[in-house]
């Protein structure tokens, strides 16, 4: 729509429409109020993009398995030299919650200043019943501090921690019995998430881990098929909101998946980071019914970016998504993705006042202008935040 | 360089040293000067980029060549149906000098905005005498509003215009006895490059080109290798300060480059934006001794991206190489490739004062966070200038 307004209201979005509609929008009369108004000068404004996969909680880049990588080395021959997710371990286990905090909102800003108001953020560098609680604790306080919205996600089951190896089934009864009650009693996470995978844990283990979550009230989400094949079917029965990676699902799978509410959660920039020549099969996905979302997976192993405008530009010239499937992707899929479909990821009447106004005319341009820094301003529940991040 | 610090003079680097040093340099006392101050808080501080290879004299996006890739069309299919190169002829040939001159100076500061201070701008959309001269024209306005340093380029020799279809030569004589004598004469570039390709001009109209160009006293570089193999031996004769793309490059023209003082210039955001798995072979020239730099070839087309850090990522995940090699490729081995060694691409006394100040304490870490916007401010010839750009 050209000439658009969206009239906003403490923190909700009260109408959208033209310009001159928006004026005369009865409930201005009716209430009284003074308008303040933002001119985006005929530039695109977005819903704020819904970010539904990250993992934030961490204490610094991973450049050393960067320069690795380079040198030839895969993803799991850097974990088994004591690199990976489990190099990430000492630096959130031994810092305070604050340090981590402060980390946790730097990402959040950086976040925003792409133009990302609501952010899933996931623990998962702690592996330790106090590491973990720390986490989110850390995610929490960050949350508070920063104007978007931000989900959080127990992610005690990354991978097996370094003093739990061999003894899997142990670290799992950690998770189940202890994490994951202790999370739910506190409120200090929404959603389980769960690594489904040869190098993280086995498909019974996950399972287990789900049915732990539901019980407690929790909705689940898994990484599943990132570098080898797991049927979805036992996985769907426990209702995900998500299911997220999906490198190596087959049409089985995709049919599957569109038969469920289960959105379908593709990460390229893991596979831009990994240097591989494959990406998920976004166009099968969506062609054969499934619901896409797109996130960054920010986090400091596999993909250090916090630009959703640049998971838009891989979509559609990595994995050819139209640039219209990839905003729907980036901000109303997403949305579903975290069970936030009702306040997020559209510019409704009735919904959450969290725009993005990017400096272009044409929203096409977000995907086109790749490596970019389109974002002009950021509006999240209202409150106006002015990019400054990286 | 840790406590480092760049002292600089009437846009010249005086001396690069420790901080303490820096603020002893017998400089200061003896021509009594007040410093002023720019605390770079421990942030990397490099040569500002200098992108050797762009094309900013366009006047609009090619979103419909976008969308049609998007749905699976290649790069000549795309150029048969009127799009590609062709289809941007219409927009420069139709623009005023000043409208085109805003577009190229927007570019510029976007290019800024990214940590680049000196830039390679070719003409090449307009295709006929009087929008070739015009585009030339407008780089030379916008360059002089712009604190950093640009070096034009004719490349009049782009594609062969529709009205030329057929009669490639005569276009060819039309590049060689009005375009190049004319930009000469007038002083509108100091290099003519040619597009070396089978949907574009044959090795031997390039050479004949490149001939004429180095008869009038200007460098010559070439667009070369892109789509299909051309050997290099003959271009390499004409001394061209760089060749560029080199995709299909073999173990033969990696030793005719190795031994020649022509830079081989890599453009992998057009790899990237066009969907390629494939990227130019950067390890094997490297390996082979060959000086690799890295561009954008900021382009509506193929590559529509500022973004020299991003380059350095796409050169780091898909390329292979070190984030040292990077950096290197886009500072010094670029100012080789424009013939600007002498006064670009590092910092050392007696060169321009080209410095970016990156949000990072890493150098790694500018390859490292992709799709981030990381350069906090650009010194460009001694001008402060703060990112605002796109």
């Amino acid at each position: 729509m050209t000439d658009a307004a969206v009239l906003c209201n403490a923190g909700k979005i009260i109408s959208v429409g033209k310009t001159r509609d928006a004026l005369k929008d009865p409930w201005i009369k009716k209430n009284k109020r003074r308008l303040t108004e933002i001119d985006c000068g005929g530039r695109v404004v977005l819903p704020g993009f819904v970010d539904s996969h990250t993992h934030p909680a961490f204490a610094a880049p991973r450049l050393v398995d960067f320069e690795k990588r380079i040198a030839g080395a895969t993803y799991e021959e850097i974990a088994e030299a004591g690199g990976g997710i489990r190099s990430s371990l000492a630096g959130v286990r031994g810092a305070g919650k604050a340090q981590l905090s402060k980390e946790v909102l730097k990402a959040l800003h950086i976040f925003a200043a792409h133009g990302t108001t609501t952010v899933e953020a996931k623990s998962g560098y702690g592996l330790s019943l106090a590491a973990e609680l720390k986490s989110l604790e850390a995610i929490r306080s960050a949350a508070g501090e920063w104007p978007g919205t931000v989900a959080s996600t127990l992610l005690g089951a990354h991978v097996v921690p370094p003093e739990s190896h061999g003894r899997a089934d142990d670290y799992v009864k950690l998770v189940c019995e202890e994490m994951i009650p202790q999370v739910a009693k506190r409120g200090l996470a929404t959603s389980v998430d769960v690594f489904c995978e040869r190098a993280a844990f086995t498909e019974d283990q996950s399972l287990k881990i789900l049915a732990v979550a539901r019980s407690h009230g929790l909705s689940v989400r898994a990484h599943v098929s990132q570098l080898t094949r797991t049927s979805l079917k036992r996985l769907l029965a426990f209702q995900p909101l998500s299911l997220d990676h999906l490198d190596f699902v087959d049409d089985n799978d995709i049919r599957l998946l569109a038969n469920s509410n289960t959105v379908a959660t593709l990460v390229p920039g893991a596979n831009y980071f990994l240097g591989l020549q494959e990406y998920p099969p976004a166009r099968k996905l969506i062609d054969g019914g499934a619901a896409v979302a797109l996130a960054t997976d920010y986090n400091p192993g596999t993909s250090p970016t916090a630009n959703m405008s640049f998971v838009l530009s891989l979509a559609c010239t990595q994995m050819k998504m139209t640039p219209a499937e990839a905003i729907s992707a980036g901000t109303i899929n997403g949305a579903w993705a975290l069970g936030l479909a009702d306040r997020k990821g559209s510019l409704e009447p009735g919904k959450d006042a969290d725009l993005a106004i990017f400096d272009v005319t044409d929203y096409r341009e977000i995907a086109y202008w790749f490596g970019s820094h389109l974002c002009k301003q950021v509006i999240a529940n209202g409150v106006p935040i002015t990019p400054t991040g990286k």
